[in-house]
């Protein structure tokens, strides 16, 4: 099977003074990887167009698609569509369909329309145009040589629909694609990423060379992902994971590319059970993770944000006491949290976080980055004080991750 | 003043199957850019020696410093030491300095040494060696016709130690760095994008070619950034804002590249005042969002995540007629939800938001993307019912950071 390759040319100068996180790349390859393409390389430059002229030209002659994001708005910055009129030779035209399309876009919002918004329906003569059904940019293909390049706005969410309705249904029309790259995905809590490669070393000596292996860590989580390109099958795959799995069944907290909040809503849909949490220096972090999940309602409550001690004190009832003895970040301030908020929302498990997150507030005894985390269960409430490093933003996510990736291997313990 | 280019490569299968977003590359361009260094090319490639090889070739011919991050683990899928030492024809030798290190670094994590982490004081012969304080890859400085390339580790927190700490006086001594760059942003709320290029048109025509202008949309924000690669004066970027500045007066909410959560916390820090959030559908992430800020505890009190009508009802004490009647996503739901909040806590202002996440949920009448936003002031409380488009995840940030976003206008007009 002909694997074909793809690279993404993402274009805009905000994305090279770091104003703007490269997510459309990441959505990109996602989903191309998905639909077995393989994305071999991810290209940024600047509104400039040498710098784009250059990009194209590379990517041209090193795989057999290009997409390209970005450039594409009304405005004097986006130079993408002229830019690639001339590296295609090819010329801008009035095109009815975009025009009507742009104005029935418009039709209540008469303040958008204008003479700038006017070059949306300027389209090049030599491409094929798909449709925006969200946004005025037209998407644009371009061929040369059976390398096809595809242009679409850089705007996320024009982006993610143009792709999805229009893009992928034309690249499978054009070049058959089959469903030859598998995945697999196993998400392991609570070892460091070298001890593992030590534990599963034999079994990653092992591997045929079919069958390639990554490591990826984050917020104290490991994916371990095994990949075929096109040349080991699915019972080979499976056959790989069967083995793998009695080597690290204590970490495991999902067989699939799932993140721990997803494992968890699962758990907690399947079993008709409920949850409450109650934040202090997380500060609505632990809600908005529990939150992303799609049918969240059914076993989510309801959360506390006690930034406040005096909230802390009068809704989640902590005593006096314990805030001017222990403290707020200590065991017994998040137990109460935790048990305050499973009384008070009537759920079955509770998380409470109470913790440092600096930059400030540190002290010798509680440095930045204590997290104090308490689960109350119907089997009793559980307290652990963690240390988190990094700034402000990666102590509260990682405290976050960890109170969900703790409570998934706590149920398995206790449980079991 | 010659303009000194840099080009980052960002190394990882990850990347690539759009599994892990790549946020190195926005964090190094920022701090790049402010150190007077211009990005002009991002470029991320697999694990691949070859990739890793033609990606820095080619870099090498374009730009004076190539900073490359990621492959340098102790895993068998981190090539990048070994292409780098091909590249600069050198080889590894063990380093007692970073042996050391590693060996202290571990010295209470005993589970962490082993065969693969001894791998990590191996270094090129030629190539200066800098210390990572909070990991165990070298931090490797290779030179070659005058142009240097840094290569550092992919983990996001040792990176950006590594390159504060480390890369950037590195590059300060060795490369006479001016502060030659400046940018200058306006942030403005409310206005689409192209209606703000046609109301500035004029202006931005009378922009002298040594300023550049680019618009920055996000969630519903437009930030305006002036740019002078060397080129202009302070006082002259100055003089353009100030011409700027009464053209989109009605809508500016900062005019420092600022946040609107920075902006609503230094003014209610300032005014010594407090606010409290009651969230349905952003699940969590308007408080996230606001406490995002270092210092946010000086005027967040606290927030009531009211997912479940029940909790609206008893904690908030949303009457059980309105819910029944009028629904959880309605004006009056909002506006109790706001007050009910600002009273539990006693604060100054109160933010509630109820509305349809999505994907499930939608009706005709109240489609996915509804969202009902209440602002609880001194002066009274103000609803409105808003509209967003996406999915679940761009729905609620982009009502979080509405909900704020509003927030300062009507503070702009209410109290003027």
């Amino acid at each position: 099977m002909k694997t074909i390759l793809a690279e993404i040319i993402t274009i805009g100068d905000e994305l090279l003074i770091g104003q703007v996180v490269n997510t459309n790349a990441t959505w990109m390859a996602q989903v191309l990887n998905r639909a077995g393409i393989t994305v071999v390389q991810v290209t940024t430059v600047r509104d400039d167009s040498q710098a784009i002229w250059n990009a194209v030209s590379a990517a041209m002659t090193r795989v057999d698609i290009v997409l390209t994001t970005g450039g594409l708005g009304p405005t004097k910055d986006d130079i993408t569509k002229t830019v690639l009129c001339g590296y295609f030779h090819t010329q801008l035209v009035e095109d009815p369909r975009v025009r009507a399309h742009v104005l029935a876009l418009y039709k209540n919002r008469p303040e958008v329309l204008n003479s700038l918004t006017a070059t949306q329906w300027l389209v090049p003569s030599h491409a094929t145009i798909l449709p925006n059904r969200v946004g005025s940019a037209p998407i644009m293909v371009f061929g040369k040589a059976k390398r096809l390049l595809v242009s679409m706005p850089g705007v996320p969410h024009e982006m993610q629909i143009a792709m999805t309705e229009q893009v992928l249904p034309f690249l499978r029309e054009h070049l058959n694609l089959s469903e030859g790259i598998i995945h697999r995905t196993l998400v392991v809590y609570g070892i460091p990423e070298s001890s593992l490669a030590l534990r599963i070393e034999k079994w990653e000596k092992a591997l045929p060379k079919t069958i390639h292996l990554a490591y990826l860590p984050k917020q104290g989580i490991v994916r371990l992902r095994l990949s075929s390109y096109g040349e080991a099958t699915p019972e080979q795959m499976d056959e790989q994971i069967s083995s793998l799995l009695p080597l690290i069944c204590d970490h495991l907290i999902a067989t699939d590319d799932l993140t721990p909040h997803a494992v968890l809503g699962q758990r907690l849909t399947i079993n008709k059970q409920t949850i409450a949490t109650a934040e202090s220096c997380t500060g609505g972090r632990l809600a908005a993770l529990l939150n992303e999940q799609s049918g969240s309602s059914a076993y989510y409550m309801g959360s506390v944000i006690a930034y406040d001690n005096s909230v802390k004190q009068q809704v989640l009832g902590v005593s006096p006491e314990t805030l001017s003895t222990d403290g707020a970040v200590s065991e017994a301030c998040v137990r109460q949290m935790a048990e305050g908020v499973r009384r008070l929302l009537h759920t079955d498990y509770a998380i409470a976080t109470s913790g440092i997150a600096g930059p400030t507030g540190g002290t010798p005894d509680k440095p930045v980055g204590t997290v104090w985390i308490a689960w109350a269960t119907p089997e009793g409430t559980y307290a652990e004080c963690c240390y988190f490093s990094g700034d402000r933003n990666q102590i509260t996510g990682n405290a976050a991750m960890a109170s969900i990736g703790k409570l998934l291997l706590l149920l398995k313990n206790t449980q079991r």
